[in-house]
């Protein structure tokens, strides 16, 4: 923790009480985080061979030993209250799941395996006394317990207004296996995991005033609303999905979808050098946006295409491969979407007889 | 990077120009950052057997390759305007350099060698515009050349008002050695390195109203006002020693003052399980603070005491070892300043004939 300008001392002044109390307050805060993290049990076993942790939380920098046979992936993520989340219509458990999640995604889409989690959480004093940080902690590390993360560093600041996130994700693979967004060849299939447009409808909800009934509900107790709401506020990331195919070597290029299908597809065939073809029919539209888009005046295609925010898994299998691949991992299904192309014939999309480039963020209707 | 809920087009409307344009502009910044930390190149040559990257900005998450005899070390710091620095007195150049800094003493605090950044940064629109973030990463660039640490992801989101920064930073040292701040017994010396109090003494002449005549000045070619100036705004991290008292194995606890000798002095006690007995003229005040003392009504002793934001190393040595401590690193200078006691004595400072207790940021007047 570093000293805090705003509240050093005046040299003419003595030291208030109020000052030694806010910073002890903080101290107190980060040993209770200290024994909650290093007590925590995960739920997956971790193999001989896997990097392990030395120090965590109460010291300069946490400290990790590494395993000879892995490579460590390194993710960041930054959430901004009013640009990334409002807090009025995001509990605080929900923002330290989903402050979590986004990492998560990040590293399954490198095909490895989350480890270590550091959080950095700047609030407004009258926050810092409220129940929100617990609750968002109680969120962040629920979700890091179901995949054996461990949450060991961070910081911790007073902001004047805003609640800031920054959420880095430590994660390891076997060595030279990490995938990345460039090795996709002309030929390779096309696959995503589970549905798309459920967060970009769940959002489109929000913002018309929707609001969750329970943070706690299921989302099988939840009818077709609290589904897309669920979708935009507690995001799955597909961790199980992304060490499956990174540590079977299925995937020749992955990417996790945050910018949206049409976007994060152009990223990816960027990287790769390729072309891309898909099937506006094939793409798996989330049922609950297609139940809704007449009352809701929601476009199901035009989310699922463009809306982002999925977190599902955009990746790329040679033909051989995808005999290999499983029909599910952790419940999730995948479907394929269309297929590798050389880069000359562009990004297209084809809905019924005809053909359109699919650009970055929208419909380019000069196919 | 993630999607930005609050430029996630309306249904009901097209995409917008502007919004297209905008995440252009941070793809294209994002490709700019790649190229250039791609092809930096550091000043201090990696022998074999270190850790290498595999790749950087541009993926999902960046990868790096471990060696097996070393330990990965990783801390967090977050800095929020308004609370860790004002825009009005801290040039963007010298927030790069900052925000890097503070990290970089964190991990020099561990014995650690410094290796690779990630930094996420949010900004206000008009900030983005500007030549801000190119003068800030060319402030953090310069410091990291220095060190031949890599930038190799991090995060940009918009905000609504404040700048706010979050720099991770990775380093590795030889396995096992890592410097905690729990290692120090009894009979074990304490010593610091450089000067104490020229940080917050420049701190309050900032909050007077002082400014700095030139940002590329160097402090050799600048006055006392000056020195005390950069040695707020440009913290120079005791990366030297650290690498050295780690590499060495000459330190038996270490941590870096940022939040005041007596507050991490009594951070090191505790985890260390032990007391300690300074004595305060040995204490190295910075010169300069006890030159301008009397004009700018600073109090020097109470500057180095409970100051903080030095980002000097505060550690301990055996006596047997303590003979094998070079007397300067990168030029500076290390002082002895007491002894580490049994817990039972408490944390003591004595000033003439007078023992006191010296409590985290402030006297306390019992002993």
């Amino acid at each position: 923790m570093k000293n805090e300008e705003g509240k050093l001392p005046d040299a003419n002044q003595p030291i208030s009480t109020a000052m030694v109390q806010a910073r002890r307050s903080e101290f107190d805060f980060i040993e209770d985080l200290r024994e909650r993290t290093t007590s925590s049990k995960g739920s997956l076993p971790i193999t001989p061979g896997h990097s392990v942790l030395i120090s965590g939380i109460g010291d300069d920098a946490a400290v990790v030993r590494n395993a000879s046979s892995k490579d460590t992936v390194l993710t960041a993520d930054l959430l901004v209250e009013d640009i990334d989340f409002r807090r009025t219509t995001t509990p605080p458990f929900l923002l330290g799941h989903k402050a979590l999640a986004v990492s998560l995604s990040d590293v399954a889409a490198m095909g490895a395996r989350p480890r270590w989690s550091m959080l950095s959480i700047g609030v407004p004093e009258d926050v810092w006394h409220s129940e929100f940080i617990d609750n968002f902690y109680d969120g962040l590390l629920s979700l890091a317990g179901r995949y054996d993360v461990q949450l060991i560093g961070g910081d911790t600041s007073r902001t004047s207004e805003k609640i800031v996130i920054d959420s880095t994700l430590i994660g390891e693979c076997n060595s030279g296996q990490a995938i990345s967004r460039g090795g996709a060849k002309p030929g390779d299939l096309i696959f995503v995991t589970g549905t798309l447009g459920g967060a970009a409808g769940g959002l489109r909800l929000v913002e018309r005033g929707a609001h969750l009934a329970d943070q706690n509900l299921t989302a099988s107790d939840t009818d077709s609303l609290d589904h897309l709401l669920l979708r935009h506020l507690r995001p799955e990331p597909r961790v199980g999905w992304g060490m499956v195919l990174g540590q079977e070597r299925l995937a020749t290029a992955m990417i996790d979808i945050s910018d949206g299908l049409s976007s994060d597809l152009n990223h990816l065939c960027e990287a790769s050098g390729v072309g891309a073809f898909i099937e506006a029919t094939r793409i798996p539209v989330d049922a609950n946006v297609v139940d809704l888009s007449g009352r809701r005046a929601l476009d199901p295609l035009q989310l699922a295409l463009h809306g982002g925010v999925d977190f599902e898994l955009l990746f790329t299998v040679t033909p051989e491969r995808a005999t290999k691949l499983p029909r599910r991992v952790d419940g999730v299904a995948i479907t394929r979407i269309g297929e590798v192309r050389e880069h000359s014939h562009g990004v297209k999309i084809a809905e019924g007889t005809r053909v359109w480039d699919l650009g970055p963020g929208g419909w380019d209707h000069f196919g």
